[in-house]
């Protein structure tokens, strides 16, 4: 009996031990399988990630039918409307625009295993009137952006100053150009071909980006000259504080006429708030600007060629954005520029563009948002003058996607109606002195939109 | 003794038991680093489905030589070669194109977690004769589409009409749109800029789109018109047929001539058979479309701002594809129009269209394409008229995918020999009054192609 | 006690046992929940890399600025700057080019399971001289290829020379096109709208690829004729060597120039090293194409139509890639031409190109390139004849992503200085026979670049 018991005890033993054997050989092998298909899948998985992530696709949009009290097409309307807009002044763009603009980015970006980075960007971009699809006799379909840059080179690993930097050539917007969305208006818009350097560490606090952009001033075939506009730039950030300083300069432009400027100096000091004015979540943003010669079209810089020696401007802006009364966002802007001597001898210029743009949040989905645009112009070519205001005001009900993810998230679908008039003294009025120049026509029109806009 | 046992078998159990043990630590760790890493690799590949399906392309391209029997460039070929093609009387498309025709969409979408979601659509084309690479003088390169839409928006859940439906704004085809591949033609080809609702949900039978599409007729200079026709239209599905609705207008288009329509309606009804003319796997789709005024131009909804005040139209077509005898498959389709006080007072048009398309499915990759295709015109353009037939055999070897997959399935390379033929009275023939119009020609031609052709 | 024994080691045992099974029950779950996650995270990641894959994008793309010593851009300039630049006469690119040039290529795959494929492509290409970002006035934007292709058909599985075969129709630049980058010049540049098969494997050794291209010469209204140039070409690959025969016909060329050629052939003959002229790493290429009538333009194969019955040309060239001294990369070409009676009766052009370029690998990131070119010309159009020299030089400091991974990495951004003269004889002399056409005007200039160029 007890070599019954210590049989039986071994073979219970062994029995379970048996039990236990079988089910882990089986565990054994399903977890090799499942590690194996893991390492397999973990490639494959990360194959793609990478694979995905070197394409990128953005863009932004605007299409819609814009139409008049007399149900026919609107014509002349958008941002830059009034007399001044010649000059850049813009108004409340919200229920204006009747143009069907594109911007289409393709991007190619390649990663090493260091971190170093190569990114390749080009910009299809088109603007058009016609509500009607096949627009080939008016496309105006452009390459607006192709360049290259190249990131956090292995080189200047350890440089305090470069080891974050981005090099970049090509034709390109300038990677720190920013805009009042609702004027349609950048604050600076530097463009056109050339290198840089981007995120230049020059102290803790202190990051700077040079660039040299070239651009075309226009082509004098008698003389066989290429006449071109070469800028430079050192952009700063000390904190809050953006410090702008450009010169450049167009060597041959006084052949193109006699009184035109062949250099010229730019600044921007700007303050980017992290609040909205102090209070308030949002953000706020002020500066000013000041131009010299050829860089006194303050906003695109350098991108004037018709500029006199003698030209000067001055532009302030302010702007910011916030959210008041759990559902209401809020959006003021104010922009206002003092030039003379601009395109001929003792012209001067004044204007101040005034905008609040307000949306009240209903569901989800939907929001009413209204806008307010004021324009008060008082404009001098040095043959004729004209002073007075424009005003609007718009409602438009919009869809969006997410209300709860804020003012700028898009798509928007929205229908808007607008009011628009203006002082009757800038009926017939144009800056330019060629007397086919557009001018502002009669205000006091209804204008209504259908119109979507995205980015992404 | 009884004490070895039960050692003995303490030992052994424990052994067991310690054997096990190991085996599942290290069975357990295994378990947890795969569990580690199943964690990491579902979010990696989540995160890349995510990002790849942000992103789609699609295309539709054909792209080919047409030669004729003097070994020179085919010329004034393809599917609205005829003189009714004017009035958009197509013929069978294959063997007979000589253009290189691309449309390549872009698009992003983005989805929300609530199952809300956003879609942008680009569609850029093209159109040019050349065979040569550097197009950029012939280049019709364009921007068809740009459009946004908004697709089962949280606010509208467990709304039963719009819980599914989808908001759109921009410039584009009605999605609704569908057409008979082998004519080249759509049934209606709404389109233009505008907004809309597609998929209101009227009642368990009964799904409607709404939408309002704009389209540019012209500009007045002189009276600073920018003349617009507005369509409204109501598409309705319920069961198997379909009813369209579409009223227009075009507040001033008598400024653009006296005799010219401002308004117009435009009906459609049809059937969507899921069988082939009832027996048979396949489909088929008849319909009848009616149009008055502006809406006289019974294809593209709205898109001719030339009609009459007293143009009228009426159109029929039916159209099926299926499968016979294992390998064949057969597409016949037939178009006809009569219409009236079209262009000028007492003009009247009338043509039929038939054409076969048979596919013998020889392999997986290989089948004999056969169309042949018949046009009746009996035209009056109120000064002069002609009367007489088009005919059009073509036999086309074609390569492919996947013949299993069938008719439909794309690229197809194909070589093609066409005859085309057609009556006398036609050959000096336009509907045009212009004498600089383009006329038929003589017939009697044999073309020959390389082309290929395809979507996805 | 025995008893107790039995009890305590069957107790043991099962204790044993059920610990054991706790845990294996818990593996055993947890496996099953890994091996379920697993399934789907095989299906999302295979779908995500077959979506991945079914898009591609690749390209190519220059863009810079180019300063001349009077600091105005520099006009003219380019790898085909000289009098013999009409001819197809290269000369050393780096720090010549002034333009914007794309070519951005669309891509979308289709694979079965059975292995079998389908391609297609379209590139968009650009070419700018505005260094201006919004260049709708001067857009060369245009829809350069657009293509399908058919690839290891499964009808032709076992097929010893189909099995790997590609099938392509539409308008493209052929597969075997390669170029000698440095010259900015294709070997041959054999493109158009056609059909043809790449791939077909006739022996163990022997690869050949079948292809006919149509090009457009002109249209002549007056006679409804589309004057069109139709190439037959067979490509031979055995073992290093390049064997490419062709033949073409226009018809009626002769329709627009009594003396002008309607037919032609065309052969190249070419070595593929896998080395470097037999010593050391990298490669070496060398060859001669000769052509006879339309045969005559030897590079872009069949594209001239403006070639007379009795034009002749023969070029040779040979040009190599190697790596010396561990870091320094070195790249010497030539490329000569001989040609008669090619655009008059008794015109007579020969034409050398000598270039070398080099690459001073200084860190992974930062190389500096030398670049030294030279052309011989003695041009004779039959009225007016010149003879001399052309030199340049250049030194561009480049940035790279990675130097170590070769002197045809991309992108590289670069600045350079070029000097490059010319014998006077050339200032006012031009192959073109129409005194309003470009002459090289005065040498001795210093260009300054900065210029990213990048293809992926």
């Amino acid at each position: 009996m007890n070599y019954k018991v210590l049989t039986l005890a071994v073979g219970m033993g062994l029995a379970a031990n048996s039990v236990v054997a079988d089910s882990n050989v089986s565990l054994e092998e399903r977890m090799s399988e499942l590690e194996a298909r893991m390492d397999n899948t973990e490639q494959t998985s990360l194959d793609s990630a990478s694979q995905a992530s070197q394409f990128e696709f953005h863009g932004y949009a605007r299409s819609g039918l814009l139409i008049n009290d007399n149900f026919n097409g609107a014509t002349g309307t958008g941002p830059y409307m009034t007399s001044a807009g010649a000059l850049g002044a813009p108004v409340g763009r919200l229920g204006l625009e009747d143009d069907h603009y594109v911007e289409a980015n393709l991007i190619h970006n390649r990663r090493l295993d260091d971190g170093s980075s190569a990114r390749f960007h080009i910009m299809l971009a088109d603007s058009v009137e016609t509500n009607n699809e096949w627009t080939a006799s008016d496309s105006q379909l452009n390459v607006r952006q192709v360049y290259s840059e190249l990131s956090n080179l292995s080189m200047f690993e350890g440089s305090s100053s470069l080891a974050n930097a981005t090099f970049w050539a090509g034709k390109r917007f300038d990677r720190a150009n920013y805009d009042i969305h609702f004027f349609d208006s950048d604050i600076v818009f530097l463009s056109g071909t050339g290198a840089g350097i981007y995120d230049v560490q020059l102290s803790d606090n202190w990051k700077t980006n040079f660039s040299i952009y070239g651009r075309d001033f226009g082509v004098i075939d008698s003389a066989d000259l290429d006449i071109e506009n070469y800028i430079a730039t050192m952009n700063n950030w000390v904190g809050n504080w953006q410090i702008m300083l450009s010169g450049m300069k167009a060597a041959d432009n006084k052949e193109r006429g006699a009184e035109l400027a062949d250099s010229g100096v730019h600044a921007l000091i700007a303050y980017h708030g992290a609040n909205f004015y102090g209070f308030g979540e949002g953000f706020s943003k002020h500066g000013v600007l000041i131009g010299d010669g050829l860089g006194a079209e303050v906003k695109g810089v350098g991108s004037n060629g018709n500029l006199t020696k003698d030209a000067q401007a001055l532009r302030a802006f302010t702007y910011g954005v916030t959210r008041f009364a759990d559902n209401w966002r809020f959006a003021p802007a104010l922009m206002a520029e003092y030039s003379q001597d601009r395109f001929e001898k003792n012209d001067e210029f004044t204007w101040v563009s005034a905008n609040v743009r307000l949306a009240q949040e209903l569901t989800e989905n939907f929001e009413m948002v209204y806008e307010g645009s004021y324009q008060y112009m008082d404009l001098d070519n040095a043959v004729d003058s004209a002073k007075g205001s424009y005003y609007k005001a718009t409602v438009a009900p919009t869809l969006k996607l997410s209300t709860s993810s804020g003012f700028f998230d898009r798509p928007e679908l929205r229908f808007a109606v607008s009011y628009v008039d203006w002082s009757e003294d800038l009926n017939n009025y144009s800056i330019n002195l060629d007397p086919e120049s557009a001018t502002m026509g009669e205000g006091g029109e209804m204008v209504f939109a259908l119109q979507m806009e995205t980015w992404f």
